[in-house]
């Protein structure tokens, strides 16, 4: 099974530039912290889970280039900067951060690097145990009839390439793919940057799992039809008190989920919980260029090539908000690699206590 | 004032194709009922009302053709079956057909025409009244700094080229910017069709109101961060419970406005209420080519033209369904040309009552 992050015949971490897919599958090297730090910023990746693990990495080969104590605040720095809201970003930093923090400068980039790769395997065994625990409770949604597929709701991508390996909310999927279960995948286009239509339908073509997608705007007919049996999504933070800062339209689609008694879960690894955000209003929400809304990206099939369409008038205003904040009382439940909790304080502290000291 | 569809020099209807708006603004004639049948069928003419409209003269030019009754109703369900969602465009039809049902066929040519010309004065009229009304709901919804100006949401587009002119869920925006009211309106951008990034933006820049174009997904969490005054959206057809049928992504709005404790205001025009509709699960709802769901249109301004992208992987499967229901429960008033009135069977009732039997 190929992963979202490698390391390459060179030693180099490698992965694939996102912004180009589904349309062409470029690899990339990431070759130093720049190249890290610029593929987190233009989001050839994304995913919190994989910002983490390439953040980790652009952390690692600063050091290789100064193990000092300078550079190594001023690369945290750097690539803490990249993208404001996914909180496993600053998670995995401070790992590696901590794991070199009492070493001499020698032993440094070894450590940083080992560190990384336990941060990888430990990605991809949270990740299914997070499918393991998802794929029960998807399984209890579906309705007597267990002829016909389940069918999920999910929003943007927290597949495969969001993560090292799995997903997160796309792990139950896969899981239940394993398992002989026909499960159906409503994919939100996700608008602006359209990581449903071109990422999320790309992984499930590659895996062979059912999907169709539909405009953001059509999940809450399809849950007041009866036509989804449980939403699922990733996260980009979790507040103390079971807030959900995700992909902007989540909070949409948790409403719906709440007004037509559809259970909506949020596949939350531990990471992505904030014990410095008391609640999602406290999080700062990244707004975005406001040319991914006035302009879209896509194929010209008839010229064999990526172009950019403008679709507005011309001179017209854009506001590009990158995430919402999912209330607490809206998610059914929390789905973590360490079981399933309520989205609320109880439910965060008995994961938070379970981890021990940090 | 230029009207969206008027009487040319040579005395045929005409109207400007919506379908290449914003980037083009090409009018067309209508002159045969075949070409108001397709102008409504491909879009180039939309929203409930102007369709109304148009298909009126589409009625009425073939009764030009043919006078009888057999062309008549051949005429009629022709035109019915062009968009089956719009319950105005029946009750135009109707309203001709009523109006020469009684005529010698010599005499059934221009009084069907002379019917039309007060379908679309009415229109105008009636689109006055509700924005009078709507504007009295929007003032008292901004909070007491009156000094900033009012924030309106809507989505797709129920403005003037919704309608024969003024507009119903814009009518107020134009009757506050007249009153000298500053109002700015965040405008959905309103996939797969785009027509508020295409629509609603193009004329609100022709009458200089100021606009903020913004993702579908992105009106959640301006309300939730209290950016929305109100919100206020047009309706294809209300059901007599007071369950509206409008654009697709309409409910999630109204959703997210209740949560927000933010007012939801529909836009009604009494000839959108439908009494042969219980509820809005009994809508039939409308659904369109999967292409709008997998390819995006816009302008290419390299190349100086419109054009098509594909925005999934090859092959992908897309639902398209069109409109989506909002229940009456979260609609906080329906506001028609006869008053404001509470989405219900008996705000519904007594607006019927009104009306006199038809």
């Amino acid at each position: 099974m190929t992963r979202s992050l490698w390391i390459d015949a060179t030693g180099l971490p490698r992965t694939v530039d996102q912004t180009l897919l589904p349309f062409e599958s470029r690899e990339i090297s990431l070759a130093s912290p720049q190249a890290c730090a610029e593929a987190i910023r233009t989001m050839q990746v994304r995913g919190a889970p994989l910002i983490g693990a390439v953040g980790a990495y652009g952390l690692s080969l600063a050091l290789r280039l100064d193990a000092g104590d300078e550079a190594l605040e001023a690369a945290f720095a750097e690539l803490l900067a990249t993208r404001p809201t996914a909180v496993n970003l600053r998670w995995a930093l401070e790992r590696v951060r901590a794991r070199v923090a009492g070493l001499p400068a020698a032993q440094r980039p070894a450590a940083a690097w080992a560190e990384c790769a336990a941060i990888c395997d430990e990605d991809v065994a949270c990740n299914r145990q997070i499918g393991e625990h998802a794929a029960r409770l998807l399984l209890a949604a579906r309705e007597a009839d267990r002829e016909r597929p389940i069918n999920i709701l999910t929003h943007c991508n927290a597949g495969r390439i969001a993560t090292v390996d799995e997903g997160t909310a796309l792990a139950p999927v896969y899981r239940l793919q394993r398992d002989g279960v026909p499960v159906h995948v409503w994919v939100d286009e996700t608008r602006p940057r359209n990581q449903g239509a071109s990422l999320t339908t790309w992984e499930l073509a590659q895996r062979g799992v059912p999907h169709t997608v539909i405009a953001d705007n059509a999940g809450g007919l399809l849950m007041q039809r009866g036509q989804v049996d449980a939403v699922i999504v990733g996260c980009d933070r979790v507040a103390v008190n079971g807030d959900v800062v995700n992909k902007i339209g989540t909070y949409l689609k948790a409403l719906a989920a709440r007004d037509a008694d559809v259970p909506f879960f949020v596949a939350c690894p531990v990471s992505s919980i904030d014990p410095r955000a008391p609640d999602g209003a406290a999080v700062e929400i990244e707004y975005r260029d406001p040319r991914e809304i006035t302009h879209v990206r896509g194929f010209d099939d008839d010229a064999g090539a990526m172009r950019e369409l403008r679709i507005v008038p011309e001179g017209t205003a854009a506001l590009n908000p990158g995430f919402d904040v999912t209330p607490a009382y809206l998610v059914t439940a929390l789905v973590t690699e360490r079981g399933v909790v309520s989205a609320s304080r109880e439910g965060i502290a008995s994961l938070l206590a379970e981890a021990g000291p940090a």
